[in-house]
């Protein structure tokens, strides 16, 4: 068997992560039993949430033991099978981490279809980040026609999807993005409304312009400054919907609550978190009406390639300093 | 006719209310025109969104003008009425302000019977602090039968009816109060299941001792590190009752938010604000239930009554200082 390239937490961040947090270490893989497949990785998915699995603290899940490799969702092929559902040959994605190879029961496991979508699309608007827009936005935003949409980290993976659902919804998008490239991207690409680059721009102006009549529903995906920017310019019954902090994650002096919280009380508004997973018996069904608007041309999937696992550490500093746009993925 | 005595919003406070942000004036009242009615003022609710009320900020009603009579909830007895449908000897609730008398044409107005409960009450479980607890806990918070409910500022005139109507719906209830007097009336007087002084004791460990389960809902009245504290300890799908911040309200360093907040993600929870005045509709049919509790002993009604209208500006500072139990009611 080949070796396996397994990228190991060694250590816990503190702030952003450093690539001597990761060691990357090349282990033999054990032999194949009865009722496993074993999988090559062929893209790992890099996903904010990973830096809070590397913190000791309680969450949704576990944290990723020291000396573990690194959870992360993955798309692969299965390239040996003593079980009785997966062939050699057949795609599959699942949670099998950052390692060049796995060897799993099924469990967790879900096959893909390559004619359906170009593999990427299956970590990306098919897959984690498409499902949290989709359940997020849908069943904790409950958009009406004709509301305003506010989505942070617009041109990310999970509020470019986010924004072009809300306006197959009817609603108007307002989408929030760091620098010009991305913010045109969100207009003339993927049919935002507007688009508020919080690099160049003074947010809370921008907000008030492009926001006239106020917001109905904040998807926040970046905390701190902004989610008070939001809170400040909501509507009556409005609802934030809470799906992440990332300018928070690397705080190392804590997390800045949002102090205009009490903007809730004042516009009878909720502020709602929620964790996809829940949604795990509905993926199936959303995954297909997000394939039908991908064929009809309501949505559209952008994928940010890079290439080689002993890069994962570089790779995943992208999420937090901007330099990359839509889904970032790691092919192996 | 007699003198008016009013009180007037002369400055806006800055920090805590001090006594030359009030004037108190005698003015002469006019005369009673057709369709009006002249009410003396009984009792004046003294309440934390006053607090609000006095700064010049966008919210859910306008602030009190400079110049204006203070913003109140009050009872009074009609004195002379060329309102068909109020006659001398009358008693009626509105929001008439801090003032002796007062002419109304009816707008707002409500009649209350003092063969149903003593007059404070009305401005008290049967009044808008009542009907805050009975809409804030059954429609925003949905509580369920052996769940847990912690509340802040539990012996004030909105926690110790919240309370009392969370025991009454089968849940675990905690109250947080400053002071053993008070604890001591929560669990002695009103049946909570277990209070924590956060005056003299660790909030966050007696949370986690008298909330074994975690924190089903939590009604906030107070903001501030105590919010954080039961964020904390949230369940999931855990909801969180917004309904004031009096621990906030005389900063004047802007305001804290709650830096524990993505424990509404990690929990799929909710932070929920509303405003009663939403529910004016429903008001009679929640007194009328209110009552009945009262009568059958499972709802007990506790108000703190300060003599002379003089004296609202020192009253006031009740509510901040913590230096009164129950509802704080002014005696004309």
């Amino acid at each position: 068997m080949d070796n396996n390239t397994q990228v190991i937490l060694a250590k816990r961040p503190v702030g952003l992560p450093v690539s001597t947090d990761f060691s990357i270490e090349k282990n033999d893989l054990p032999t194949l039993q009865d009722g496993q497949f074993l999988m090559r990785t062929l893209y790992i998915s890099i996903d904010p949430a990973m830096r809070g699995w590397m913190n000791d603290a309680r969450s949704y899940i576990p944290p990723v033991k020291l000396g573990d490799v690194m959870r992360a969702g993955t798309l692969g092929e299965v390239v040996a099978s003593k079980h009785p559902d997966y062939e050699v040959g057949h795609f599959v994605t699942g949670w099998t981490g950052v390692q060049s190879h796995a060897i799993s029961n099924g469990e967790g496991i879900f096959r893909v279809y390559p004619e359906m979508a170009e593999l990427p699309t299956f970590l990306s608007v098919l897959g984690m980040p498409g499902m949290t827009a989709y359940f997020g936005l849908l069943d904790v935003g409950q958009p009406n026609e004709g509301e305003t949409v506010l989505v942070s980290g617009a041109a990310g993976a999970v509020g470019s999807v986010v924004g072009q659902i809300a306006k197959i919804k009817g609603c108007r998008v307002v989408g929030i993005a760091g620098g010009l490239e991305k913010c045109r991207f969100l207009t003339e690409e993927l049919g935002f409304d507007a688009a508020i680059d919080y690099k160049n721009e003074d947010v809370k102006k921008a907000v008030k312009a492009h926001c006239p009549d106020g917001i109905d529903i904040y998807f926040d995906n970046v905390g701190g400054e902004i989610l008070d920017i939001a809170l400040g310019r909501i509507n009556r019954k409005a609802r934030i919907v809470i799906c992440g902090a990332i300018s928070q994650y690397n705080n190392t002096d804590g997390i800045k609550g949002p102090s205009n919280y009490l903007s809730l009380l004042v516009n009878r508004a909720r502020m709602e978190g929620f964790v996809v997973m829940d949604y795990a018996k509905q993926y199936k069904n959303a995954a297909m009406e997000m394939a039908q608007w991908m064929a009809a041309g309501k949505l559209k999937n952008k994928v940010h390639i890079e290439e080689g696992i002993e890069n994962f550490p570089e790779v995943l500093l992208r999420l937090f300093n901007g330099n990359k746009m839509g889904k970032l993925v790691l092919k192996v």
